[in-house]
């Protein structure tokens, strides 16, 4: 599949609910920075030289595959790209929303099964991103690191022998590496101890974000948890350190919601149904609502309370709604209202109702 | 149909949706005030004197439908109903809230049909009221004519012939008539029109009032408009005014739909499509939602957004959600949480879903 079709296709293999602890693990994450020696930082190349640095991973990326690399990786500059369809890498989190300024100056290279891509010249010369469906850490990195390698035999990496890896940003020097996992939380948020449990992964040297990264709020109950630390520690260390404070995440919401069915079981099942009576009737619907319902419906279907609608499914709408790719089925630029109308239409449709 | 059927079957004759202009107007109500000449007014009354006037009524419609009555009357003392059961009659409308109070003194009669009842012993000694489905405040006033007239060759009621009939409260003195139709006007509602219109029905000597008669609050949008004046007019006079002022509603109300539709047309679907979705799917309902929704719901039947739920059916379900109701469903008193899970359920299996 090249990139074009990717822009088209709401569903990513991530989105799959088969992965591990897909109860509450969504998606697991690792990517690592990794720079050219022989060339500036992405903020200081000129145009041409952002190109050439495009045209090396071209041809590494070639290389890889010629020499048995594990996936039919394809390179697009951003360029090449409408606005709506760079906005879908986004919203499918393909990309970070980082890579849309300067645009001009930035490629992406995207594995046909949407597992790999490689941002290109966004902070670092190279972001190569692994992303799997559930908890699948020690997998993602065993992607990445195999590419990795496959990658340095034609890359020529910025790399000190004390320091590590060399990046951008001092925060990732060292492995360059940022492991993270997308957690659905709606029991711990309803009991009212996320605080409590969030804190305490703050308190590890780990980062809770977002759906969307750095600097975005939390919806529809998804949390972002991640290393902050790249130096001093083995890539190997920091994943095992991810996996064992997400086991722990992912106990105390599963304690979370078997308390919440046994105490106010009615009160859980009365979300979950209006969530599915919302979503399956409502003719205008706004991206918050539709996120937060989806959450609720999500949980449903976790403990249960609903088996009419396939988990993927979910993961698939809560991408689907977002504004680009509404506007790509729109087949025109829409206004807000016009949004929420073809959103809710959208949602009705996929989950079989007119 | 005795009473104690009556208490048990959620149905009643005027929640049918066959009326004439049944998309607006409800139900249509015609009651009498009459006394016995020769008893004090009802406050005044010794339990004794109170039971005697009872008999008097229950000699009267034994009389009544000897003559060939048009109607099977069925009477009750309200000290041989249970709370609930007294309640419930107040739920369908068939007495008022008043007659519970000091209920030993007080009894009802109940035609088999449900259309006519007559309250005994509560702001005057008899209170005849007939109840329709839609528009038909002619053809109840007919009714309660005939009625009167049957009752009149037994009892003999405290008539003055400058006056006309005496009645406990000056208001009522003259025709002792009060004549009244209960509207639902979504549509005004929503275009802020409701307070122009049902004001300059109160500036032609009309009243509106809630749901449940004098002091209540609107819900639902539904509204009671009634004359205000019971003298110097006859009772076809006061009938072919209220008719009339309806008819203007009516209209106001169908134009005020029609312009909802055409310029907010997506607005109203979800709005109808949200209410159809909660009350199928929702676990836990109170009372103010489900009118609400109900309401909602009404409107998009009239509209024909929606065309799986009857219209008779959602008047039902307006009188099965009150509080009595769900008491007699349950089979024993219960708390107010668990009320709202049985009017959830109950709306639920009432609209085919489980």
């Amino acid at each position: 599949m090249s990139i074009k079709e990717t822009v088209n296709n709401p569903h990513s293999h991530w989105m799959e609910a088969s992965g591990p602890e897909a109860d509450v693990v969504v998606s697991s994450r690792v990517r690592v920075a990794r720079n050219l020696n022989k060339s500036p930082f992405p903020h200081l190349l000129s145009e041409s030289d952002a190109r050439d640095i495009a045209h090396s991973v071209r041809l590494a990326i070639g290389n890889a595959e010629a020499g048995g690399g594990p996936r039919s990786l394809d390179l697009v500059e951003l360029g090449e790209l409408t606005p709506v369809e760079r906005q879908i890498l986004v919203e499918k989190h393909l990309i970070s929303p980082d890579l849309l300024e300067n645009f001009n100056r930035k490629a992406v290279v995207i594995s046909q099964d949407e597992v790999i891509s490689i941002m290109i010249n966004e902070e670092d010369h190279l972001r190569l991103q692994c992303l799997l469906p559930g908890l699948q850490l020690k997998e993602a990195w065993d992607s990445i690191n195999l590419l990795d390698d496959e990658l340095e035999k034609t890359l020529e990496y910025a790399y000190d022998e004390e320091l590590g890896y060399l990046t951008s940003c001092p925060t990732n020097v060292g492995t360059g590496l940022r492991a993270s996992v997308m957690l659905h939380l709606p029991g711990l948020v309803l009991v009212n101890r996320i605080k409590d449990v969030l804190g305490s992964v703050s308190k590890l040297g780990l980062t809770v974000r977002g759906l969307y990264g750095e600097g975005t709020e939390a919806s529809g109950d998804l949390f972002q948890v991640s290393n902050q630390i790249t130096m001093g520690q083995t890539e190997e260390d920091i994943i095992n350190a991810l996996i064992s404070v997400t086991g722990q995440i992912v106990n105390s919401e599963r304690a979370a919601r078997e308390a919440l069915l046994r105490e106010r079981r009615e009160h859980i099942e009365d979300r979950v149904g209006r969530a599915y009576g919302l979503l399956t009737h409502a003719r205008i619907m706004s991206s918050e609502e539709a996120v937060r319902l989806l959450s609720d419906l999500r949980l449903g279907v976790s403990l249960k309370l609903i088996d009419i609608i396939p988990a993927n499914l979910i993961t698939e709408l809560m991408v689907m709604i977002r504004p680009a790719f509404l506007v790509k089925k729109a087949g025109k630029d829409i206004s807000s209202f016009a949004r929420d109308v073809v959103r809710a239409t959208l949602i009705r449709e996929k989950m079989g109702f007119k």
